[in-house]
């Protein structure tokens, strides 16, 4: 597949694979909007794809992202937020640069103590006004 | 396909069908977050998924938007906007309720007198200093 | 207050003040980042300070909008939606050019056919399966 | 102040203060919406105050964030990105629990290897095709 890019605003250039349990591969690109918080990155847009596909937590091996600066770019914190409700800890996430070179880093190490579904409380705590 | 819905805050199944000028239609469903702000709608996975495709302006031809409530509920003014993006003023939005019965609106109907690329300086306006 | 604005990337300048009932005046302006869709616009930060500071549905009497582009900007769907959820349809937007004459549209017309809380399942609804 | 909370559909209550050079303190809290990822949280609406009031990076000593459980919430990644931009990494970030017991980590702690804005082509390179 060759993938699009919309991101004539920031000039900014960003792909990102998912690996898949399968062996299957999700892409994304940045999709950008004039009105710019309205917009989106490569790596939600890949993983809405997916999750829509049917993929879920413990399926996703690996992300990649790529963009053409070096050293090489990671997720913002959105990103990291939003993979985190479907990925492992443990999972990496490979940054590649300009050059193909690549760092690696597990979600976990870029999103320590995080915030995730656990600390919500269920809609059966919420009707009974059970305390976390 | 056999969508998959990743709703458990809200409880609000959403799914979105775009179909596009070839006849292909693509699909999306509402992927939400743990962080509320961080997850994202129906309306907007689909189009990212379009768009990384290769959808471009033009290339739309109806979007369809379906909620199990009555009467159909609208995309919410975020996805209005980033829709807005790749879709001309007069393209249909149809909205199917649990009966599947249908409301139509235009873009620009749903979004009037919205804001857009054309809003924005050029980077050369930037450099330069002209005003718009 | 001479209000600050941090829009280095869209070079984008909005203002936005909200008028409450008891005359008080709340202002915002665009912050934006980096990572473009974490950013926020002038009318969510004014509106995000008002409510912290107490302002509920009926007390907001309107919201102006100024940018220094002409015809006037208006506010994007994603902050037509986040005001919504706080004032009445009738309520009036002005958009100020940048020579300070105004458009004025009602929210309502801004944003016809609107998402809102009326349209979500309550916890109760949710704990025991009844479907609106 | 009493500061208000607007989070009727998370049902979760965040409040967050930030410290300031000069000694004031802004104060924050989150603001939800009924499509979800309209909403903010409490850590950007009192961020986007302190900006829109003046706050620029180095003028913010502190960030503390309150919720009612234990152990306490951290700011999820869309806000530890939002406060990158105006916040040094060695920036103290305090999340207090139920019993106002606290956690303390920097802010380069929470957002480890993050993106900002030096990963950004300026206006100028864009405009004579230097890359990065
Ligand atoms: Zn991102
Ligand atoms: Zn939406
Ligand atoms: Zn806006
Ligand atoms: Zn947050």
């Amino acid at each position: 597949m060759l993938m699009k890019f919309a991101g004539p605003y920031s000039h900014f250039r960003v792909g990102c694979s998912i690996l898949l349990a399968d062996g299957t591969v999700v892409q994304g690109a940045n999709v950008e909007n004039a009105a710019y918080p309205v917009g989106t990155c490569a790596e939600r847009v890949a993983m809405g794809t997916a999750v829509v596909q049917g993929a879920k937590k413990g399926d996703i091996r690996a992300i990649a992202v790529a963009t053409d600066i070096s050293p090489p770019a990671s997720p913002c914190g959105m990103c990291r937020q939003f993979i985190r409700e479907f990925c492992e800890l443990n999972m990496p996430i490979l940054m590649y640069d300009n050059e193909a070179r690549s760092t690696v880093m597990t979600l976990g190490q870029l999103l320590p103590m995080s915030f995730g579904p656990e600390k919500l409380k269920t809609t059966d705590e919420v009707e009974h006004g059970l305390s976390q």
